[in-house]
């Protein structure tokens, strides 16, 4: 399985990365193939100061090996040998109008546990409604289609997951997340899982793309990209002191450029940042608390 | 010993606020007083947008409670309620050719315990030798002036300190660093530990004022600014990873923006960025690994 998985998250990365390149309208991803010391290794694919995109990044990695002792004390499974194999994007448009995405999805082995994680969330800068129900739609379309799949479950998930407790805010407005997936299941059931897991990867696109497609024109100016680079400090923010997959891969000598390839372009900190009242930045900072976008 | 420590800290401030605003040719700080809801409060003070200091924040506070028990469990004194009084400042200055520079100065009670600790490190974008020299020169003869000091410990433990090892880093050029100082000695002790965290809080102007004088008016563009705001990138991810005073501040429910406002104004993150051989850029760099400046 590990084998067909890793296979499987190659092929979605070029897939993912041709669909970028595509809505981009100009911008290339390069390409770094990596081999890690302990075993394994992966290829980043980065685009630079694109149209669309001012930062885009897509990785794959396989990796495998030892854990150190007192991380393989840490989380499900017995035993200190590790697979993991995935996919992680991270996409910072240009235009404030346009939201920023994050997707992982990933297979692990850990000793004698294995299983399936994954979610996508996105960030905008300025709140449009449809646009957030149209990215929930498409997580809820995709979970409906497998009985794996709880997108109750999930999206309460993502709404914990990406939170700054420092901030009382969560990074942007929600998606889904799940981990540990399969991980009590037979043979056929994480077969199953990997269904979906499959099935939520081809997802990322139809989820994000349209989104991007109608928002890239719209005109913004001086105040909105300045409010968008101080809304990256919170997700650098979160990154670095709260995503368990960087501060994980990190520890356990994960290729640096890689997993910090997730780091906004430019961004900007302000002292003790005030919001008008009544504006569209403080309907916004009003949107990130967990709210049930699919409401009817 | 806590209330004159606070005291003194507080006039400390005041001190350290009134030769900035002399350095910086035009700007004037902002006086931020908030209390903490578990106990204690402090005033955060922050020039933004001034002549010589892109952003500076100097910040006392003096905050006491019952820590968590979690908290209380970790580092030295039995007991949960504690005590903390300091200084803290960062400085980022908007020419590359200033270095940023931050420093602290504390008096910690912890249950049955009490130490001082503090330090001051300097984080230059281009390495002047006679610059860094000056500093460590400074923080040297402070140290030697007291007996309870040890200039060869604080020094490599500010390197030891400042590091981050997954880039292989130093933040900067180094300085002091110092904690648990005086945590075993009788009060006449700590009364000497309290003389000597005096004398150097005074140390700090004469230690890095001088460097921006004689460097503010040097001229610089934009590639001297473009490699000012990737490193500025390195000073972010050493504070949100791996600074325990900012991780150890929020978890324990400090004032998030007294904690965030060492964060440069502005930064920038490039993937996998490279550095010409032989270039200012790589020289800097390559001094990024403790070394001995005073050597002769």
């Amino acid at each position: 399985l590990a084998d067909r998985a890793a296979a499987h998250f190659r092929a979605l990365q070029d897939r993912i990365v041709a669909g970028l390149e595509a809505v981009d309208g100009g911008g290339r991803f390069g390409a770094d193939a990596w081999r890690r010391a302990g075993g394994g290794g992966g290829v980043t694919r980065v685009l630079a100061d694109g149209g669309l995109f001012e930062k885009a990044g897509v990785a794959w990695s396989d990796v495998f090996g030892e854990l150190p002792p007192e991380l393989a004390a840490l989380g499900p499974g017995d035993g200190r040998t590790f697979r993991a194999t995935g996919v992680s994007l991270v996409l910072h448009p240009r235009s404030p109008r346009v939201p920023a995405v994050h997707a992982n999805f990933r297979y692990v082995e850990k000793g004698d546990a294995r299983w399936f994680g994954g979610g996508a969330d996105l960030t905008p800068c300025y709140l449009r409604v449809e646009d957030v129900v149209h990215f929930h739609r498409a997580w809820k379309d995709v979970c409906d289609r497998h009985v794996v799949a709880d997108h109750a479950r999930f999206k309460a998930w993502c709404d914990e997951y990406f939170f700054l407790p420092h901030r009382g805010e969560a990074r942007g407005a929600g998606g889904i997340f799940f981990d540990d997936l399969g991980r009590n299941a037979p043979d056929d059931g994480l077969e199953e899982v990997f269904a979906f897991v499959r099935d939520a990867g081809d997802t990322f696109l139809p989820a994000y793309v349209p989104i991007a497609t109608r928002r890239k024109d719209e005109p913004w100016g001086e105040r909105e990209r300045e409010w968008q680079l101080f809304r990256r400090g919170r997700y650098v923010e979160f990154n670095l002191l709260h995503d368990r997959g960087t501060i994980f891969g990190l520890r356990t000598g994960g290729r640096t450029e890689s997993i910090l390839m997730s780091l906004p372009p430019l961004v900007r900190w302000v002292y003790d940042r005030a919001v008008d009242a009544g504006s569209p930045e403080a309907e916004m900072l009003d949107a990130l608390r967990p709210r049930d976008w699919l409401a009817p």
